[in-house]
Formats: C-alpha cells, sequence, structure tokens
C-alpha cells in the first residue's frame, strides 16, 4: 500500500509511504541491493542502523543456491537472512537481459554508445546461459551449468516461497541495441507473462504454507527507449490490478535517454500506487529520478563503488573521492568530516586507503557502510526538502541541475 | 610490567596482569594477528567487544606499506588503526623464515615430517626474498620488490616509529630442517643482534618524538628443536635485561617437539616476567602452551579457519565444524547454542553456509567474529579455572589430555 504525503509544486518529486507487511518504508528510498540476500561487504544486522528501510533480493541467484524450499524452510528471506524489514525481490528478467542479449551485445541497461556506432555482436565464449520462449526463460546455471527453466507461474511460485514483501513477475530486459520490432514483440510477450503472473499469484494468496501472506504485486513496465512502445505498456501494464510499477528495462543509449523514459512512463501511473526503478547509479541520478516521480529506486553502486576505492563526499567532483589517491596517505580526517557512520567515527582516509591497498577484508565493509550511510541520508534530506517544497532548491545546493 | 596472581598446584599454568601503557591484559590471553594492522576480516572497533585484549602486528610487512613514517605521522599503530588496546609488533625475524628457510625447505615453524624424512631442497621460483649476514636481513619486497635492509637498530627505529607497547628485536627464526651447527650459529646470531637491538631501545629511549614513550622490549629465545642450544639460548637471552620474552620457532617437527621446547625453555625464565609464544594453532595447543607457563600466544589459525569455513564448537571433532558440510543447508540453529557473539545471536548455520558458498564479504565477518570470540570466551574460563586451581579438570572437560 502507498500513501503519497506531500508532492512538489515544480516537478514530480513526491514523499509518501510504503507499507509492508514487515514495516513501512519512507519514500523516496534507496533501496540496498541484496542479491543473495546479503548486502556485499556488511552484514544485515547493521543495516537499519544506517538508515536503510527496504532491500531487493534476486530470485534468480536465490533460486540457484540455496535454492528457494531451503529459504522456505528458515522462514522466507526475513528469517533465512536475519534482514526482518521490507523485502522486494526481482524476478530474474535482469539476469535474462544480462545473460543473455547483454552479454552478447557487451552492453548494460544504459548502452552509452552513440548513435550509428553500434557494436558488432560479440562471439561469446561457452554455450549460450538463456533462451526464451513463449513458455518462459531457460537458464544454464553460472553456479554449476545445471539447467533451469523459469516461467511466469514458476518464478511466482519461487517468490511466494522467498517471502519478499514485494515481488516483481517474470519480464524479459531487453537491450538498447534490440531494434523496435523486436522491443516490440518482447513488449507484447512481457505483457502476457504478466497477466500468467498475477493469475499464478492469485492463485497461491491464500496458501497458508508460505512465509509471507502480505505479499504485494507490482508491475513492469516494459518497451526499451521507444516512445510508442514504453507509453503502450504503461497504459496495459497500470490496468491489470497491480499493487505498483516497476520501470524495467532497457533505459536507452544515455543518461537522456533514460529520463525519457521515464518522462513517458510515470506520469501515466496512477498516483496513488508506488513506482520503483530497478537499477541507477550516481548522486545526480537519484535527483533527476526522484524529481520525476520515482518513489524506491535500487542501485548497486554505492557498494560496489565503495569496494573499488571510491567513497561519497558531497564537496567533492562528481560527490566521491577515490581512497587510492596518494594524497591521503596521511590524511587524518574521516572521508566526510560531516558524516555520521561508523566508519567516519573511528578512522582516517590514511588508515583506509591503507586498508583497502592491502587488500584487507575490513576495508569493504568500512567502506560499504560509509557509502550506504551516505545514500540514506542523502534520502533523509530529499524527503525533507520535498516536505518544505524545495527540493529544487536541495538540488542546487548539490550543484544538480534538473534537466 | 607483569604481575602472577595464581599458579596451579598440578602443572606451570598462571594468571597474570600483563601492564601496558594502553592498558592490561589479563593472562593466559590468545593475541590476535593483525599483520597489517587490521585482524583479518573484522573491524578494529568490535576487538574490544569481543573480549580481546591485545593484537600484534607485524613490522616487516608495516615497514613495506604504508610504512612506519606515516603511522608515525597519524600517531602510530594506535592512532593509526583505531585499536586502542595493547599492542605487540614481530619483528621480521618471522619473514626471515618464511620467506627464506621455511620457503625454501618447503615448511612451517613446526615441520610435521617424520625423521628421515627429509624432502629435498626445492627449486624457488624467481630470485631470493631473503638474505643474511652479520650486518642483518636484506628483504625484497613482497609488495612491489624494492629492496629493504633490517638491521637489529633499524628495526628498532621502525618499532618506535609504530609504537605498539610491547616491540621484539629482530632475530633469525630458523627451520625444522637446519641442522644443529646452522641452528647454533643462527642462534648465536641473534644473541648478538639482541645485545644491538637492546643498545638501540636505550639510545631511542628518551626521544619524545615517538608516539609510545613506554614500550617494552621482549627477548626472543631461539635454538630451534635443539636442548642443548634451547637451553643456551634461554641462560644468555634471560640475563640481557628484557622486559619479557617470547619463545620463537622453529619449534621441531612434531606438536611433540614444541612442547619439549617450551619445557626446556619456560622454566628457566624469570617467573616476573611475562612469556609469549610466537604462532600456534590449535584449541588443544592452547591447553598444551597454558599448561606449560605460557601467558600469552598468538595465533592465525582462528581468524583463517573462519575464511576457510571452520568454526569453533567446543563439543565437535577438533572442536570445530565445517559450514560448508551439506548437513547445514537448512539447519536453523546457530554455530553454537551457548555462544553469545553476535553472530550467534542472529544468524543459522544455513545463512552462514550460503554466505560461504557464495563467497558473499559479508561471511568473513560473521564466522571470524565467532571464532575470536569462541577463543576469548575459552581463555576467560581458562583463567578462572586458573584461579579456582582446577585447569587441569577443565582441560579434561574439553577432552583434552596435557602430556
Amino acid at each position: 500500500m502507498f500513501r503519497e504525503l506531500r508532492s512538489s509544486s515544480y516537478s514530480a518529486a513526491r514523499t509518501g509511504e510504503l507499507v509492508t507487511a514487515h514495516g513501512t518504508v519512507r519514500t523516496p528510498a534507496f533501496v540496498a541491493v541484496a542479491t543473495r540476500a546479503s548486502v556485499k561487504g556488511v552484514e544485515p544486522g547493521i543495516l537499519s542502523a544506517l538508515g536503510l528501510e527496504l532491500v531487493i533480493a534476486n530470485t534468480y541467484h536465490l533460486h540457484l543456491r540455496p535454492g528457494e524450499d531451503a529459504i522456505a524452510a528458515l522462514g522466507g528471506l526475513h528469517g533465512f537472512s536475519g534482514w526482518h524489514g521490507p523485502t522486494i525481490t526481482d524476478s530474474g528478467g535482469f539476469q535474462v537481459f544480462s545473460l543473455g542479449a547483454g552479454r552478447e551485445h557487451g552492453v548494460g541497461k544504459v548502452a552509452s554508445i552513440f548513435p550509428g556506432d553500434e557494436p558488432a555482436p560479440r562471439r561469446l565464449d561457452g554455450p549460450p546461459l538463456v533462451r526464451l520462449s513463449e513458455h518462459g526463460a531457460w537458464f544454464r546455471s553460472v553456479v554449476d551449468g545445471s539447467e533451469h527453466t523459469f516461467t511466469p507461474e514458476s518464478v511466482i511460485t519461487i517468490e511466494r516461497k522467498l517471502g519478499a514483501d514485494i515481488i516483481l513477475p517474470l519480464d524479459e530486459c531487453t537491450s538498447p541495441l534490440h531494434d523496435h520490432a523486436y522491443t516490440r514483440a518482447a513488449m507484447e510477450r512481457t505483457h502476457r507473462w504478466a497477466r500468467r503472473a498475477i493469475e499464478a499469484f492469485r492463485l497461491l494468496a491464500d496458501d497458508p504454507t508460505f512465509p509471507n501472506p502480505d505479499q504485494q504485486l507490482f508491475g513492469i513496465v516494459q518497451g526499451g527507449a521507444y516512445e510508442d512502445l514504453r507509453r503502450e505498456s504503461t497504459g496495459v501494464i497500470r490496468n491489470m490490478g497491480f499493487d505498483g510499477f516497476a520501470v524495467g528495462g532497457s533505459l536507452g543509449r544515455s543518461k537522456d535517454d533514460m529520463w525519457r523514459v521515464l518522462d513517458w512512463t510515470i506520469p501515466e501511473l496512477p498516483p496513488d500506487k508506488p513506482r520503483h526503478l530497478l537499477g541507477i547509479g550516481e548522486i545526480e541520478d537519484v535527483f533527476a529520478a526522484v524529481a520525476r516521480g520515482v518513489d524506491t529506486f535500487d542501485c548497486a553502486a554505492p557498494t560496489r563503488m565503495a569496494r573499488n576505492g571510491s567513497v561519497f563526499l558531497r564537496d567533492a567532483p562528481r560527490h566521491r573521492i577515490h581512497l587510492r589517491n596518494a594524497a591521503y596517505r596521511i590524511d587524518d580526517r574521516p572521508i566526510d568530516p560531516d558524516c555520521d557512520c561508523p566508519t567516519c567515527a573511528e578512522h582516517s582516509r590514511a588508515y583506509l586507503q591503507h586498508l583497502c591497498r592491502s587488500g584487507e577484508l575490513s576495508y569493504y565493509r568500512l567502506a560499504t557502510i560509509h557509502n550506504l550511510r551516505f545514500l540514506a541520508r542523502l534520502l533523509d534530506d530529499i524527503r525533507a526538502a520535498i516536505a518544505a517544497d524545495r527540493f529544487e532548491a536541495l538540488a542546487g545546493e548539490w550543484g544538480i541541475t534538473l534537466s
């Protein structure tokens, strides 16, 4: 359930509350990525203290290991992982892309390729890892090579066993390099899969053997970076009775394409339902997405960046510094003197650089904690700014131009 | 400074207090290994909560990276790492062995080779990493190939800059496969180096530019697994005015050899000075060392074992279980139902197995925390048992025969 609390006078930014069986998420919210039921680098027990309210785990990876039956036997994801707060499971649709066309095309969800500069299809090492049919998606396991078929129905069953609060139906995330015809065909199949998922979800709704009786099913809008397809997909998905919506998929060839996709999509979604954006990246993207009415968004970048040595600092180029930089060798300041995270309370840039350069395991957690806390506080500030109708002013204070 | 509090009526086991500039260590104590100023897998901030009172860092590794001048500029190891408790620095003598003869002979400090079964000297890849002379030890850096000469004097200077509470002089740790003649020559050189270290330590004693004015210098007894040499080394080292003693290794070809080395050494050391054992391994070794009057001992095994999936459990073969074992796949019990560590409070064997198998970074910390806390509690129990003059009974309760 979603309650809008306040919206901006100047943009589509809004605050609200996303109510789930395991707690209420204040939106806009950053969603920590816990692909394998663990946010990389930190233990579940610290997430609440860092101000995180929602995590997203992955159906594909958890089906492969340890398997949904093991997780169900341990009380679902909440009992299994010890994270007792609101949880989403992604459906495996992203892996349809990342192990399939994305791997073949050598691109991510935003291709970052200039028009006309198409890369040649790559000759892949080894056999294909994904095949698609009307029936569903066939996968070869990245863990042990075993074969797995995901259908819209089986994914719902898996997600019922995993027991997340918000679950997503199987979809096909297309590549930014797919043409209009392919993207339309994939979208239409995704719509048919969505109907099958809803039906499967209803059939399993009253089964008391699943760990979480109060799951919500969100619909995923597809259509790539094609305006007509996005508008069509939004029109179809919004009327299927989903509890909320996710904007999936190829998000085009540039950040500008990504924002256009949101501009075609979100205004057409019902305002009384939450909107999730699947997978974005940097600080400026957070502002741009929130300005377009995104309520929740997941992002592996803060944790991945931390592991690579990049940590957030507001007053730095691109809002980050690189701890391996020689300038920090005897720098006794914390990463961010204004940060209240345990890492900044205890440790200097010099010590963190030493741990990072030495490959000490303790480094990964300390840096990840900072980046997660930094983002949680940014979202606190964003919510407060929206409530005071000064979100756009806050963006300006961060040096970000909302286009 | 050391105060003996209570000694066993049945063995050389004793409790005491090791007083340092950064706090008092209750002995017998397990010393956590923080080679690069970080205990592998955990942040410094959690060590006290786990009941750890003493850590040992390594002069060789910290000299190479980040360098003693950087650490001195940040307040010595205490200011640098955020671990504010008692700290030892090892001298680099172990690296003389591990990068030199140990590498060449293909053995550790305890060779575990049956008599007559000598391995052939190995053909090493690449150039030598260590050369020794009367002057000192020449090293080629394992980090970047740069060349470094350690002398007894330069090691003291480095350790003064690192600022640990207890420092060790440069020594030569011989190989279990070195013969009597070589071991004697190395021992005699180590004695000459010890005198030079004491002299250097005195010369630098009143220099206020070093971060820790109240360092203690311990002497290292050498002599391999040869009784005459161990007795001779003990007699020489004990009369040099050191603040305490370490039994350095080679410790022979078997555990029995190791215990014999302690039997030849510790009874000859003055009872009013602390005795450290450099590097031992398993639970049964802890009892055997304590029974022989060892006050402190360092051990990388608990943290290394944890990273490999082995976690301590009293009522299990060899006092450990292996988390990758299929039996734990849906085991919702903590590692040890009697453990009070944060890992056992929050997480099941099933979840830890999943993290371990998935290679999640969070696994390493969670498992390491358990093993460190388990050992800290064991030492609590050992101290209490000695105080009640029932240490030998405690060993029996653990199924350990004190030979």
